[in-house]
């Protein structure tokens, strides 16, 4: 258990990932509600809004509108997506509220690229060739790498360690090539395929290839591993961690109206936490905004702990 | 990762513990059709049924119904509960369908015992020695001890490992005092206290005190820490674990209602089978008799792998 570390980071994905993905306009005073009642929490980083085509996404019409309503918090990194030129532009409006960074991302499946990203592998490279250029005209040199489809594809079925290292290979080629400085990779689960085994497999892969960047596990709970999945993780010193509160969001790759989808904040806080690994977070207050969060889309939401509630009333009690 | 067990046996708890917890009558017949869809998936141990009182435990009135009412399945162990002589005669009755075996229970918090028990430590050392001499004398030395509340209580609060080892030790006194040999251990978390390190450590105590006798896990998913707590004994050489398909059940003790109960039998598969763990079991069947037990009791079940999906029709497309 020597890897386990004494504190992870976890950055908040609820609001953005999850309310995208509901079929009705979320109200933006809810939004900022949520994003306030999670920084209240402690939480330490929080994607807030997408800066996309309102067209194509119209959950997020009002990106701009809750980034201005949100009271931020000391201590609190807010962060926000773009795919193209025209988002970063609005982005960097924003630059005295948002924490910008630039960011490359490649997916471990060509046939997730293409379906996804409407690319193969190669056009991948050349569009991300000149989203590098864009950001870095903006003095936003990427400094993260994200993987999706790093452990599996809905569409491409399995993808081995060898194949997600094979394009991070390509990606760490093309930064250098750039003069972009990667400082950490991102590896994403959004379709659920990671076991625990498979997660020790590629982070031990990566670091031992890179050992100086850090990792950042994306795990969706899709099919019931995902705490399991950050546990292995952990052990593998993974200290940050992306996550949503209350379960918030889906998996609008996995066919199945209702699937789970990010793995729950509150259940990631409570493992690291109930293991002695400190996240800064009250875990009694993100319960509460997890609360909200299912008020505010009016159904149950997939996380656990949301319904079994935490220990610390029977630990006052006894 | 060397303690990784080649295979598990997974004991099936989602009819007896599943159906008990509902507030209103589950007809028999939906009871068999589960029980039969269970084995037919290949599942090699299900408890049935609990031959209680039905003035207490209205929903197992049909006990006798059940278990007459199954199509017994070749290699599949059908078990039962009871808790006095009278609930011993009843199974003994179905004693050509049904597994028997003899059990010491005790719980490692004395508040707990006296909550749920309605007795102190002393006072169910007297209560199990009398119900050993009963299953004695009906040719059933209890060959398992176990051990509820190991890992923390709602009534008393944590429980350390060398609480649970005291308990344990007393135990297995009174059991070598009345001639019974324990053949394996059982150690419940029904109240969602584990931790993957507590587990460790409390499986890691138990095997290097009693080193020949087997392990199994009774884990709750009550806090979204289940699937972790069953990787961390599987990672401690664990080869047995109840469960229950879908996620049956909830949690007397949790004061929510809706709290989830034992840990979901096809996500325990699923983790085991990605790891390359061997259950004996069909996934996409067992899946199916999830699918059968959330349309019986009417309502959404916790389990994510239902609602989520399994990878095998991804892995065929592919």
């Amino acid at each position: 258990m020597t890897d386990l570390p004494t504190r992870i980071t976890i950055t908040e994905e609820g609001p953005r990932e999850g309310f995208q993905i509901e079929p009705g306009p979320i109200a933006t005073a809810y939004k900022v509600a949520l994003i306030d009642a999670l920084s209240a929490a402690g939480m330490p980083r929080i994607q807030v809004a997408s800066f996309v085509n309102p067209k194509l996404v119209p959950g997020w019409a009002d990106a701009a509108a809750v980034v201005a309503g949100i009271t931020p918090q000391p201590g609190c990194e807010y962060t926000a997506l773009w795919f193209n030129a025209r988002g970063l532009e609005q982005a960097r409006g924003f630059g005295d509220r948002l924490t910008l960074f630039g960011s490359i991302t490649f997916a471990a499946s060509e046939a997730f690229s293409r379906r996804n990203l409407n690319r193969d592998h190669a056009g991948q490279m050349a569009a991300q060739r000149e989203m590098i250029a864009v950001h870095q005209a903006a003095g936003l040199s990427p400094t993260r790498l994200s993987l999706q489809a790093a452990f599996g594809c809905n569409f491409g079925g399995e993808v081995t360690v060898a194949q997600a290292m094979s394009v991070l290979e390509d990606a760490m080629a093309l930064a250098a090539d750039t003069g972009c400085v990667i400082e950490k990779f991102s590896l994403a689960d959004s379709m659920g395929w990671a076991d625990p085994l498979h997660v020790e497999r590629l982070v031990g892969a990566v670091r031992a290839r890179w050992p100086g960047l850090g990792v950042s596990l994306h795990l969706h709970d899709t099919r019931g591993l995902g705490i399991a999945n950050a546990l292995a993780g952990l052990r593998m010193g993974v200290t940050m961690f992306d996550a949503a509160v209350a379960g918030l969001g889906g998996c609008p790759f996995a066919g199945h109206a209702g699937a789970p989808g990010n793995i729950a904040s509150e259940e990631l806080v409570f493992l690291a936490h109930e293991m002695g690994i400190e996240t800064g977070i009250d875990l009694d207050a993100l319960l509460a905004a997890a609360e909200l969060a299912e008020r505010i889309i009016g159904r149950k939401l997939p996380s656990n702990l949301l319904h079994g509630g935490t220990l610390s009333r029977f630990r006052r009690a006894a």
